[in-house]
Order: C-alpha cells, then structure tokens, then sequence
C-alpha cells in the first residue's frame, strides 16, 4: 500500500533561493491529502504532475500566510474548472471567515460543495478515519493556534498464503473472514486463519510537524513512528530567536526525533536566511543520523527500510 | 525618460500553460508601479529581477482574484522583510476588509505604513500625480465593480539647446525658467526661452485595460495614446460566451484599438483554454495591423517607434 511525502514546498516565510512556502501531498493507498497551502501550491501542482482532483481533504495547520495563501488560488481553480466532488478543509477557527470574505467580494458561487471544518489546537483530535488510516491533531508549540498532523495507519487484514485461495476455491466472503483471524468452515474442512495466513505489515505513521518551538512533551504523542517532518527554521546559536518566534532549530529536531524514538526524520521549513540546507542537515545528523532534507518535487516514503546505523 | 510595461503574468482565471494571472509592473522614470498582483506575483518578481522594494504604489483593477490574490503574499513579505517607506494600494471597496482579516488571524502588525485608497469603478478619478504623470481609472465593464489605469506623461519642460548653458554660464535657477518658456536677463543680455530651447518629446500614454466585455464607448478615454494594453480571453466565434462573462475577444481588443486609434496594442489576459497565443495574434493583426502578444518576463517600451503601416 503506497504510503508516501511528496513536498511542493519546504521553505520558511518568503518565498527565495527557488524554495516556496509550505505544501506537500501525503499519498496513502488511494486518497491524496493536501497539507498546508502557501502561496503559489496550485503551480507546485501542475510542476510535479500533481491531479488536484484527487485532492478531497486539505488540512491547514494555522493562519500564518506561508501555509495557507495559496488555498483561496486553489478552490477558485476547483470552481472554475467546474469541480463536482465535495472538498473537505480542516484547520483553527477563521478560515472560512477569511474564504467567503474572499468569495463574496468576487460574487463567487462556488458549483462544488466545501465544507470547513474547525480545531481547537488545543488537544488532539481526530479529523479523518477510513479503514485503513486515521488522521489527527497534534498541537503546536507556536505564537497561534497551530497544529500538527499524525497520519497513522490502522493495522491491515492478514494476507492469505499463496495458492490457499487456488486449493480450496475459496469464495471471497471466506477470504474476508480468513483475513479478520476468523477460521471457517468449507467443504466440511475447517480452516484455520492461524494456518493459512501471514500477518500483514505492520502499520506505519506519518506525523507533519507545523511551526513550533521546541517543547520536549512534543515527543509523546509521535513515540516510536516511521517518519516525522519537523521544521528546521534556525541554526544552532540561534535559540533565542527560534523561542521567541516560537520555531525550532535543526539541532532542537533531531532531539525530539531521538527522544521520540523516531525512524526517520525530514527536514523542512527552512529559513529564509539559508541559501544553502546542507548546514541544517549536517547539523541534525550529529544528533540523530536517519535524517534528510525535505527537498521540493522529492517523494518520502513513510515506510523507509530500517535504519542501519553507520 | 523610461515609460515601459514589464509583463509578470498575462493568463486569464487559472495559472496552465507556464502562463500566469495578471500583473505588469509600470516603470516611469523613478517610479515602478504595480498594477494587479495575481498569486505568485511576488516569485515573477524574484524571477524577473524586480526590486519590489521599489514599489510605492500598486493599482487593483478589481476583487477576482487572478488579480489580486498574490497581494497578501508580497504584504506580508515586505512585512518580514522589514520595509519602512509608505505602500499605496488603490482598488474597488473590499480590499482593506480582505486584507486586514487576514492580517488579524495572523496576529501581524504590519511594521510599515499602508495606506488604502478606494474607487467606485463608476467614473474616471485620478488616482495619483506627480510632476512628470498622472494616474487615473477608466472603469471597465466587468461583473463587479472594475477599473482599467490610464497612465498620461506630463508634458515636459523645454530642453536647453547644446552649449547655451555654458556660452552664457547660465546659473540652475536661470535653466529652470528658460526650461519653463520664460525670458530671462543675465548678464545684461535677454535670453528668449523660444530662441535657446527646444520642445520636449511628445508626452506619451498607456492604459491598462482590465477585464471588460467590448463595449465601443471605452474608446473615447485612450482616444490616440501610445499603448493599450487589452484583455483578450476568446477567440471569435465565443462572443457569446465572452459577452456572458463579460470578456472579450482578440477581435474586439482590435476594434477597440482602431476606434480609439491607439498607436501600439497590446493583447493579454489569454483564455485558459488556448496553450498557443498566435491565433489571439492572428486574429487581432487582421483588424489592427500594430499588435503584439504580452508575453511574460518581456518589456515593452510605451513609446514606440511610430507604426509603419506594412
């Protein structure tokens, strides 16, 4: 099951050294999440052969301009491009406020169905849940309210041995109780789910980590998951700005990531003030040495191969 | 004296095709002048070279927003960026509520003085003057209130012929005078303004037409100027649908120029639903021989060498 990061957009505040503001598409199974949405994303789209339709849920992480301006651009192309499927955008309270404002002033009718919905920031919370994933809260550290996303995968049916279906001709509802654990009943011999089936993968987790400062309690909730994209906006020597701009240093990532115990970190929301990223990286690796930068039109895949410690 | 248009963006509604929404910079002599700001303005600018700092004042021709969705996003750019001159924005009734929501979900207190100026769309107003220009609307016919600018050079000060200054020693204030068409005594010697100078360059004129179904009465306003630049959303054969959403033909964007009797036109605001721009030019060549595509990253001078009819 694909399970993969695809950044649009990885930079700080402004837009510079060809870097754009903050965007990615987290691509699970089917579904095409749109997370946060600076300036610019719908031309980030089109420039890495993104399908916007696919896009049903947009999650926004707080009303800071750089992760969230290219949003109206967006729905004015699903508008006129005559969209027809709801969209769903999740963010803190005032987006639709700032939207329909928007919406009203250009006497637009949008002819799709939009529906906003609000959290708090304040405690996690589940925005989305399918069968196989659910999507939440994680609350930020930052000068607004301002939250993170976890994307965590549920634990996937057991896979049928190779060539049991093919033996037993087994009908598909059979197939479906065997892959729950269930034994059955066909042909008057009992199958037993212990016997004819492997377990499957074990499921992954993927957390977006907006704008914060550091804050060590941040590490609970993301305990032990597959890959964590954590803002790197400062370097080292520069704590006191990243506290009081409530941002965190690359140093202050690659400690959360190894006291979360994380397998994989990705760097991103680079300061403007770097040209260059590999300082950032270099700096992270001294600290936690499964870590890379977010690079724009790269995909990440959630799952990476285990970590082999150089 | 430099009086030129720099094309930023000069699609229609949605960014396709490597075009993008409007925006052109207007560069008189000192001054550079931002006219609509569609999203990612502010990138065209890094992309082309444009100092934004530069920019004291910007025009918004109206509320939908390939016209001026970039604008929050080059605000609050030179907001981070620490600007301290004064920014003008002159647009319909709207703007300032749409951009200080926005400011105010993001907690921003803007660090520079903006200062918004609002039109009605309903006649001419001259938006600003300087000794050398004068700004003004020219509404449009659009679905919601909409202005095209109409930028007019000032007639000059006479030039002071070769050497006189010299022959004479002439001290500033006496050059100020001559250059005004006033007699001077220096020296015991009458000097005659028309005897020592010689006439400035014919003032020259560009309008910026917006968004506007053909409507012939525009013509009188541009009656003569040097470059119009006009919307050209469809090709014939769609003057139906282009009067419906109140655009216009490249056909009609020719009629104009010839019954204002324009000496340059300028066609722009290119459907969305034409990858190739020749036919928009081919259509409009047929009726208006002295036309060009406005074509981004590209300069074109208002002052142009006197048609040649071919």
């Amino acid at each position: 099951m694909t399970f993969e990061v695809l950044i649009l957009g990885s930079n700080s505040s402004i837009p510079v050294h060809g870097r754009h503001p903050t965007a990615q598409i987290v691509h699970h199974d089917e579904q095409y999440f749109l997370v946060d949405c600076g300036e610019g994303t719908q031309m980030r789209m089109a420039a890495f052969k993104v399908k916007r339709s696919k896009i049903q849920h947009i999650f926004i992480s707080h009303l800071h301009g750089d992760h969230y301006f290219g949003l109206i651009g967006l729905l004015t192309s699903y508008h006129l491009l005559q969209r027809q499927t709801p969209l769903h955008i999740y963010s803190p309270p005032g987006l639709e406020e700032i939207i329909n404002l928007q919406f009203r002033y250009s006497d637009t009718r949008l002819v799709f169905p939009l529906h906003f919905h609000v959290f708090s920031g304040q405690t996690m919370e589940t925005l989305y849940e399918s069968d196989t994933l659910t999507i939440s809260t994680l609350p930020m550290q930052h000068r607004i309210p301002c939250c993170g996303f976890l994307f965590r995968e549920k634990k996937g049916l057991k896979r049928l041995k190779p060539g049991v279906a093919e033996r037993y001709r087994l009908p598909t509802p059979m197939i479906a109780q065997l892959r729950q654990g269930k034994n059955v009943w066909w042909n008057d011999i009992e199958l037993k789910s212990e016997e004819v089936t492997t377990e499957p993968p074990p499921p992954a987790t993927y957390a977006f980590f907006s704008d914060t400062r550091y804050d060590e309690r941040l590490a609970e909730p993301i305990a032990g998951i597959d890959l964590l994209y954590h803002e790197a906006t400062f370097l080292s020597g520069l704590e006191e700005r990243a506290a009081l701009t409530h941002h965190s240093t690359a140093a202050q990532a690659a400690l959360l990531a190894q006291k979360a115990g994380v397998k994989h970190l990705l760097l991103g929301h680079f300061g403007s003030r770097y040209p260059e990223l590999e300082p950032l990286l270099n700096e992270a690796k001294a600290i936690f040495p499964h870590v890379q930068l977010a690079l724009e039109g790269h995909r990440y895949a959630v799952r990476q191969p285990a970590p082999s410690l150089v």
